[in-house]
């Protein structure tokens, strides 16, 4: 990607593609179209036609990395991205991965996220603390977004508590990642569209800082609420995140205009509350 | 590996290898005795030759992903695997991912550990809560450590904090794990050695639950200490992890005698203090 620093890179994709609107690739073979194979072959083809579908629409393509390890598919992975550079230049790309490992053991994350999938940012998970997060400062160059405040109902389970008080478990996250963890101007946060008011919360104690939101679309986050809770001072700062709402719009031969059209659709309703 | 349960398989591992300890292999190519290239390959000649050294004293083995993931080495992985199953029939095998995400994508995992790869266990981060554990019991066959209090110091700065008056959140995950997390008698929980008297404190609420303890050679746990604090009633419950200290016990052409020598010593010295 040769830019220098994560954040101007992000800034760039916001600026030249007008959009927000991430796309995740959750390739799952039990709901393709029926022309694509349920093989390793058939995982790229389908995720570089919705690359190809979608890729004026996003700032950014978010590939789940379980749905290619699941099948054996990490060379697919490596060639979805090389087309994602060929034909989105303009895109970031987020490997959600949420590794969390300490030490030796991260650096090794490290390499494959950024080194083995070449991807420009990841994501991570902080139950680990400090020194989980640490060797990935070594790529200054490439992007974090650790998990914060999930989108699924259990997530409640444990970022939710009460740590101090006042504060949750998911705001004592999102202070540390501010205060301690972000050293190179790399991190940013996970935070689901499904919560506006903790997305609120988030923003207020992380300033400008990119927020990764999963939950809008299948998972039934609002985007009027999502965006005015989750917007920065600049009327920017987020990758919202739609998967299966984009790619299994339609499962006939339409499937690509439809994710196109979904694409189109859900960057415009984001825009419509942005700067 | 055909067995009814993972406890029943469990406890037939430690009852055949009279052995609580667990050989994790990390392939760390910087500190490959020289005879092993540094390809897929020599990961996988590595860890078949520490397979074979050290099958006798060891109740498991945990491979550690992110090692093999860096270098594109899935298939050595695979065939490390079924090295084990061959040559170490009574050994359980725990896959070290630290997975953690939700619904369709947890399940995704599951299947990259429990099919693909074909793990006894996995180890899972608990971050995002019940749903992000339940897909896992599709499984019940199979075991789950989940992260619980680990044995770095940067563990503290989430674990370690107040969720309620007396309890951590180290102590809310274990007692989740015991409480709600455990519908098949599959699950164990992770806590490492340099904290004796946290794992006294987890011991406690979860009863004779599995636990997996990294921490002691390398990183500098006390064998004694770590075995009171967490041995269960009947005096054992414990896989107690060594990586680095067997490993790479010698880079010489020794380092098979030295890595069996050293997984001998640990061995014994923790069954002083077990049952």
């Amino acid at each position: 990607m040769g830019s220098a620093n994560f954040s101007d890179q992000l800034q760039r994709a916001w600026d030249l593609s007008n959009s927000q609107l991430c796309v995740g690739l959750d390739p799952d073979l039990s709901r393709f179209p029926a022309e694509f194979s349920h093989t390793p072959q058939g995982i790229e083809d389908f995720c570089k036609a919705m690359v190809d579908a979608t890729a004026q629409h996003v700032c950014a393509f978010k590939p789940q990395i379980a749905y290619f390890a699941a099948q054996g598919a990490e060379k697919a992975l490596e060639n979805v991205i090389a087309h994602i550079r060929k034909v989105a230049k303009h895109a970031v790309i987020v490997l959600d991965a949420k590794r969390g490992d300490i030490g030796a053991t991260a650096r090794q994350y490290a390499s494959e996220a950024f080194e083995r999938f070449d991807a420009d940012a990841l994501t991570i998970n902080p139950y680990m603390g400090t020194d989980s997060i640490e060797p990935y400062f070594d790529f200054p160059d490439r992007g974090l977004f650790l998990l914060c405040r999930t989108s699924n109902p259990g997530g409640s389970d444990l970022q939710f508590l009460d740590v101090a008080p006042g504060e949750k478990l998911y705001q004592r996250v999102a202070k540390l990642a501010h205060e301690r963890w972000n050293p190179h101007g790399q991190t940013g946060l996970v935070v689901g569209a499904t919560f506006p008011a903790e997305l609120a919360a988030v923003r207020k104690i992380v300033g400008d800082m990119p927020l990764l939101v999963p939950g809008i679309g299948a998972q039934g986050g609002d985007i009027e609420a999502t965006v005015k809770a989750g917007r920065n001072s600049k009327g920017l700062g987020l990758l919202i995140n739609s998967s299966r709402a984009v790619l299994y719009a339609s499962q006939e031969s339409d499937y690509a205009e439809c994710a196109a059209r979904v694409a189109e659709e859900t960057k415009l309703a984001i825009a419509k509350y942005s700067r």
